[in-house]
């Protein structure tokens, strides 16, 4: 699908909802794809993204060597796949063609971004210190896409154990808050 | 509200959807309340939750002295006063007086729980050392409560100025993830 690029200071909009996200790398010439739910923003410009990927996972590996990934944000539709995903490890299967998503090439990065997903976040580490304790990476967002044409993006939030929270109406409240 | 205990294997499965939350302290002989959405799970059990709370904010001073708060979770009915408690400062006013909040003792912490929200995570930071770059602190969940007449709990999400995701409807997916 066609994306238009989103202006970095717009990020936080998107993750700080908390929803689903799949990450994709790319290590020795093979794209993959993780799920994850432990994330949070850390700054607003340019955009911090903390995350913990557990040192068991096949992107663990990847992500620390390769130093680059993609925050894929998926909608409802692609929710079973995003657990497909979550269930899989890249060591054995290449979830593009098992999950019949489709890598697309980022403009930054190496790692591809999943054109199904409605935004995708090309993504560096910049502070690894965290890694050896919590598996916690912080990543800079370098360039941000969104698919204008999802008008109303439902995501997905996990609550444990594969029930799936799928987001409601939107309210407005008026505020100060960014 | 009469909250029942609950185990803390169980806790992931309230932030990992990535709620709005209220975060309350104790300091000077005040509580205070601060509503955020940057934080993430690190680990199951014992819970750790990272969090980012800006140095501009009343509770950061208050939370790197006391080293502890508590961590309660909002549904839609509190989603005006969680913005209210978002664009004000305890330096100035009594947020549970101001926006007729019921604090209640805490079991382990001196910070309060806020009655009206339906759940509700005693917390002592446990690792400071991300305080002075990116203002996130690492908390433990030391005890944990909940609402058990709340069956179909709505939390918010925000998506930016003032714009809030309230949780829709749950859906099942066949996991093997925890």
């Amino acid at each position: 699908m066609a994306k238009r690029s989103l202006p970095l200071s717009r990020v936080y909009g998107l993750l700080e909802p908390g929803p689903v996200v799949m990450v994709t790398t790319t290590g020795r010439g093979q794209a993959n794809i993780m799920t994850l739910s432990w994330h949070t923003m850390m700054e607003f410009e340019p955009p911090l993204v903390g995350c913990v990927i557990s040192s068991r996972n096949y992107t663990f590996g990847i992500l620390k060597k390769t130093r680059e990934c993609v925050i894929n944000i998926p909608t409802r539709e692609l929710a079973e796949k995003a657990v497909a995903c979550g269930n899989t490890s890249g060591r054995t299967i290449d979830k593009f063609k098992a999950f019949h998503l489709t890598p697309t090439a980022a403009r930054i990065v190496k790692a591809p971004l999943i054109d199904e997903c409605y935004a995708n976040l090309e993504c560096k580490v910049v502070d690894a210190r965290m890694v050896e304790r919590y598996n916690f990476f912080i990543l800079e967002v370098l360039k941000a896409w969104i698919d204008p044409s999802k008008k109303d993006p439902r995501t997905i939030h996990h609550r444990g154990k594969g029930l799936f929270v799928i987001d409601g109406r939107t309210i407005r409240i008026a505020s100060r808050m960014k």
